[in-house]
């Protein structure tokens, strides 16, 4: 077990070099090297050893303890990792490849036609993963399974039926009746050093410990780590100061998650995060919900002024307004906290509707630009701005886009039931003191890892399921304020 | 091969990242990490399946191939990893922790005491490993065989042989008669980031393909890699601005040798250097011949006066004098290109009598000073300043030494030869133009990794074997026109 963990730890440390180190030149030798590791790593686990000691082990360990959540866990991955035929994972590996170049060209040229027939292969391929993986409501609880153990398509629609007309009704509202501010002045040209001085400040403040992680630079964001004691973030500098701000507080949130397993699980299967669900909860949680709160602010806006003169004009409610604005677009990874699960029910919609086969694949675009209109009240004129903007499903990750939601949701449940045993969070954030509300988290999810469900660690941790009404008591509390409705 | 080839990039890039990157509280699943790979790397390569393949090889390749050299050169690494005994390995591996550990304390403390029955068990074991590798002459030829193939004891006291008169007797002129010049203004608090930003200029300058490796910086500068295509150097930042410069160039020296490399060889054991002392003929090469020389600095000298204007005062004649300043001191690792031998000569008498048992771990400090004493006419006051300095011997490098100064007389050998067929290198390096030198080491050394033996390498590039009296020729000139003897 520990050598295959030595083995994927290679990989990971292998890809987050690859995204923040490497030279161009070395893309080819790392591309073979990670192949023979990743290979490596898959024969071992999934070994006729492997199944054998898992059946020992299946006969041996006492319910409830740490060695039976072991062997859930394993063998929840090892039955992923063997159910598909190793013939269906190297085509889907080879489609999957050609499918992302494809996808970056069409995206290039805004030509959806030129993609469409390897989406629609992506979706057969999504189709038969399904059917290996054995499914019983609707073929996309498998693929779903895979990212939220226990989630199903149907609580996905629930989920989505509580809070689809809610938010709706709450973002024309605030286009209508809200007072606006506006936020260009987060706009200009801030100095890259300074920015990661700053991002660092804040995420050692809420609680990130730098002895056992470090913040980089990736094109595209990402949290990664290969230890409980070696836990890697990336942000990015844009021209909007909260780029590379908020862009640090949200991995920080998937990175502190990851450093509060039990050192005693470290390089074992029990330690990490339970769900991308879950996860999201976090990150969410630390860069919306405390990084985006007025105290939040209260206690940084000096020292950020102090670094970036040009925002000293700003006082600290104006400053909070201009990072908290909402408006409808048409970019998901760009969209604000109200509108943003709004792009994802329209993913989910779509590719439930593709996978079921209701909808054809040459239908997407138009599909997509109604969408948009019915839920956002705007229309991409490009596919480009519009269908082809994400990379999911040309990597074949059908079933992935609900775990955001998932995550926003469940941020907010949390926040609630962690206000209700802290009530004094406003006043600790304004001061700068975090340990308690790591703390918290920490004791209720972080150091759990791997060892519930996500299921029961949502029930345990706040006492009831997945309840999208604490994210609409919480937003609509919030956006009002923002927007004096 | 491939596969073994894999676990050994995996390796070094865990190696890389620990020494540049890591954060320190993940050192210990690092160690975790790495002991795994490392270990099934070993259990790979040292198979049943290797030996029969390589028997198979060995039938069926034709003499004078690349098919040929490639089954010497596994032939040399399978046999060095096969002939010591697992328990043995293990047994060194586990003792050499320990003895790295009490070497440091001991250092800290300045009490050899502590460390000698430690450094006695080292030389123990190398005994014993020489006698597993096997040799006929000399104990000490197994050992230094490990890191310059086909060198015998017999070879290395014929080199010092011919450099000990005359190098203590050049140290002595400079001292009594040479017209020295203060370097005194070459310390300084100099930004970091401009040491870094200057350090790549110039390794970009002279050839190190920045699309294909990079420069980061590390306690103790080294360079490593693991294709051709991606060769990562490090360099340090001190008071003194040459640290970073020359370290930068005579890291980028072991770069371009690495870089330079067939692609069709990469990922297999026929890329990269033949040798240390190979090796280390580049870093010297590129670091003190180009590097400390007047035609390189009447190119660069403008730039990093711009860059750094506190050394404005000094002209290119001056700057030239301050780099190329003779002092015998007592840190190797601080010592000029004149007395840097004598310091390797020292060890290597010392370690030859402790291995032979002529001497006595006890009284190495004494034979230390005395040594000093009669070839640099200074005695260390501290064993921290004398036999306690260098890393090596409490890691088990015994026999590692002479690789240094094989390799700088190798530098002058293959400088000589280059300048006879480009007579104009110095026209060449004052307008920056070093593609003709790089490209001739690339065509002489370079591009043959290490498809030949280095003694072969050596003839083959140079037109004989080493001769010393190359390097006596070119370190007195230089010295005798910086001195003005």
């Amino acid at each position: 077990m520990f050598d295959v963990n030595a083995l994927y730890a290679a990989g990971a440390i292998m890809d987050w070099d690859q995204q923040t180190m490497m030279p161009k030149g070395g893309a080819a030798a790392r591309a073979a090297h990670s192949g023979i590791l990743s290979r490596m790593a898959h024969e071992r686990f999934t070994s006729d050893e492997t199944a054998r000691l898992l059946e020992e082990a299946t006969n041996e360990v006492a319910l409830g303890t740490e060695d039976a959540a072991l062997v859930r866990v394993v063998r929840r991955d090892f039955d992923q990792s063997t159910k598909l035929p190793s013939a269906f994972v190297e085509e889907k590996s080879r489609l999957s490849s050609e499918a992302h170049e494809k996808w970056v060209q069409a995206r290039e040229t805004d030509s959806f036609a030129t993609f469409a027939p390897t989406l629609e292969q992506m979706f057969s391929l999504a189709r038969q993963e399904a059917d290996y993986y054995g499914w019983t409501g609707h073929r996309y609880d498998a693929l779903l399974d895979c990212y939220e153990e226990g989630w199903t398509a149907v609580d996905v629609q629930n989920m989505f039926g509580t809070i689809r007309e809610p938010m709706v009704r709450l973002v024309e509202e605030i286009r209508e009746r809200g007072q606006s501010t506006d936020a260009v002045g987060l706009n200009g040209t801030w100095d890259n050093n300074r920015q990661r001085k700053f991002s660092e400040h804040l995420i050692h403040a809420i609680g990130f410990d730098t002895d056992r992680g470090r913040l980089d630079t990736a094109p595209h964001p990402f949290c990664t780590g290969w230890s409980v004691t070696d836990i890697r973030l990336t942000t990015r500098f844009k021209d909007m100061i909260g780029s590379a701000i908020f862009g640090s507080l949200h991995e920080a949130g998937h990175g502190m998650y990851e450093q509060g397993s039990p050192l005693a699980w470290d390089r074992t299967p029990l330690a990490g995060g339970v769900s991308l669900g879950v996860h999201e909860s976090q990150s969410r949680l630390w860069e919306n919900i405390v990084g985006r709160s007025l105290p939040f602010w209260r206690k940084f806006l000096p020292e950020l002024h102090a670094n970036f003169p040009n925002l000293a004009a700003f006082d600290v409610d104006t400053f909070y307004r201009m990072i908290n604005q909402v408006e409808p677009s048409l970019i998901r990874v760009e969209a604000d906290e109200v509108t943003y699960n709004l792009h994802i029910l329209i993913r989910f919609e779509l590719e439930m509707a593709l996978l079921a086969g209701e909808m054809q694949v040459a239908d997407l675009p138009e599909a997509w630009r109604a969408k948009y209109q019915q839920y956002l009240g705007i229309t991409p004129e490009t596919d480009k701005e519009g269908c082809l903007q994400d990379v999911h499903w040309s990597m074949g990750g059908i079933g992935y886009f609900p775990t955001y939601t998932i995550g926003n949701l469940l941020s907010f449940q949390i926040w609630r039931k962690l206000t209700e045993e802290i009530p004094n969070t406003d006043d600790l954030i304004a001061v700068g003191n975090f340990a308690p509300i790591l703390g918290w988290l920490q004791d209720r999810i972080y150091r759990h890892g791997r060892y519930y469900t996500p299921k029961e660690l949502v029930l345990q941790a706040t006492g009831k399921p997945l309840d999208a009404n604490d994210y609409l008591a919480g937003i609509t509390a919030k956006y009002r304020s923002v927007y004096s409705l």
